[in-house]
């Protein structure tokens, strides 16, 4: 994946010229307002860029050798605002599921807490409060400077109109996913396997696969690949997350809580098919318990493999892989583009090894 | 104020049909998704509109007689966009400040509440979790809807980048309002009056008066008396806020718990001022106290006026009013631009007396 390590550095050094003469900006308005810019560039600077390296690797592979070269300072423009959209998502998501850790790390919320200056963390609930409110109000900073950035790219009206029509579904499927995730979590809609697949792909796959891709089309003036890039998006994007969520509670290392999902009680399509066992009854009592204990969980997580589960999603993500194999084998895509889905396919195979 | 009047009834008309079909939309994605967007153009099509009309009224009153009709269905747009950037904020705002009613009735998230399901309810704060929730996510989609709505307006290239300045500078001062009134409010910002007089700017008066003002001379083509807008937009904004926070204590009636500032120990600029004189050691005992009784409340009342507060944020108000009309007289306004902004300022006087 060299392509993508040099566009991945390409877009943090982007990043960084973007960002900075913000953090210059919010100094003039007070020290709090700079603390808090400082703090969202240093975490968006130092994240994957796993979106804005598919874009512009994407828009690499779909531009004809013969075609005049694509303006890049537009296309790195596109790629910033795809990291700025995540990072967005992420602190509201954050303040919503109440998360103050993300990789091991203190979050945006959890710095906040912690740099909360002594006489404010007496109060109960004062510091977070105060680290809440900041997230809640840098996502929409956040949110507004990506449609900014799009509104002002300097292309076709045509490419403007569509990019922005992009923006507004993804992120009304990623408001959709998350509102669903949270409905999930309370009970207020039954945890069935269809809405819980439904939820992964709207909250997560619609940003992170299909609006990369098919704003690359966008860019490339490719747009006779839009379909087939939604589709290969949308298999990708739910074997992706039905693969975090096995690794979650089957995997090793991977740097994550190995019973976080089991002890927050996470409604994911491994818990749905365990519903239907006879294994669910002894699964049930300790599932969702903030306590589970390091026995606990390995029993519950062999309980899971025993009755099917593990196998079950094995399966679900294997199909997925092939119905992306069936898109990149008869759409007709051209060849680098087929190149790019597939290498992110064999990452999928690598991480399920 | 007949033209304001008019101006809000056709705004009003055009928010609901702009808000109709994102409610059919939503039915499709689920009941609980269709519910919030229900109870949100509920709630939107039954706001003062205030601001838009505003917008309307100043576009009207700077188009010179000669020159060719402004597009209204732009204008309308846009007047819309306004609407719902004013309820986006409050969405959030609401979340921040954990309200659940406004003008006496149950705010979004209090409705969210009152209609959770009653086994989601018996968990201790479930309920609340779910509204607070879906109002961070519906702020969210309004957020991107008036971006997207500017964005798309058939208006010049040059008026399309003023407009998503403005939009910007405006996203950029209520969020630093809103994050400085947090800071205040946890003691993590000196409550000096300088302090709260460029809070409540930031807050209300930039997205209350001085998008719609400095908007319409976009609109109307007139943007030679932008800055005289912006300046009549700041006097105008912070006379209305200084008003605000004085009926809100001494103030009868206006529908308003007449001591909730003093209940939640609100940071205006009464107290700023009343901190300053003899009068603080017996008011500060009971200021914030969120079980003060009527008594306590009419005693708190008795001491902040005679300390000189009430006069105080009198003198305060009659200085913006004078220097609004200093703007009015001498920065060669055309007369029915005049008209609307004395208009206000006679509004007012009214709420004054």
């Amino acid at each position: 994946m060299s392509g993508s390590l040099l566009a991945a550095e390409h877009v943090a050094e982007a990043l960084r010229e973007h960002l900075e003469p913000k953090v210059v900006q919010a100094s003039a308005r007070g020290a709090l307002y700079a603390q808090l810019w400082q703090l969202t560039a240093e975490r968006i600077t130092g994240g994957k860029l796993v979106r804005p390296a598919l874009f512009l690797d994407m828009v690499a592979a779909l531009q004809p050798a013969d075609a005049p070269a694509i303006p890049r300072a537009e296309t790195t423009r596109l790629a910033v605002a795809f990291e700025l959209l995540h990072f967005s998502f992420l602190l509201h998501d954050d303040v919503i599921d109440g998360d103050l850790v993300r990789r091991g790390e203190p979050n945006l919320i959890g710095t906040l807490v912690q740099r909360c200056p002594a006489e404010v963390s007496r109060h109960p609930g004062a510091s977070l409060h105060w680290a809440r409110s900041s997230a809640i109000l840098m996502g929409d900073l956040l949110l507004t400077e990506v449609h900014q950035l799009i509104a002002r790219l300097a292309v076709t009206p045509a490419q403007r109109i569509r990019l922005l029509d992009l923006l507004e579904h993804t992120v009304s499927d990623s408001v959709i996913g998350e509102h669903k995730d949270v409905a999930l979590s309370h009970g207020l809609l039954p945890a069935e396997l269809a809405s819980i697949l439904e939820m992964s792909r709207e909250k997560t796959a619609t940003y992170t696969f299909e609006l990369p891709l098919r704003a690359a089309a966008v860019m490339a003036g490719a747009e006779e690949w839009d379909q087939p890039l939604a589709a290969a998006a949308r298999h990708l994007g739910l074997a992706f997350q039905l693969q975090d969520d096995l690794l979650s509670v089957f995997g090793a290392g991977h740097g994550k809580d190995p019973f976080s999902d089991l002890r927050e009680g996470k409604q994911t399509a491994i818990i749905a098919f365990a519903r239907l066992t006879s294994a669910w009854p002894l699964i049930e009592p300790e599932f969702g318990s903030s306590s589970l204990s390091e026995a606990q969980g390995a029993r519950m997580r062999r309980l899971l493999s025993e009755c099917g589960a593990e196998a079950f999603m094995r399966a679900l993500i294997a199909q997925e892989r092939d119905a992306l194999r069936q898109v990149l084998d008869s759409s007709g895509l051209p060849e680098p583009a087929r190149r790019v889905l597939a290498e992110l396919a064999e990452r999928l195979e690598g991480r399920c090894a």
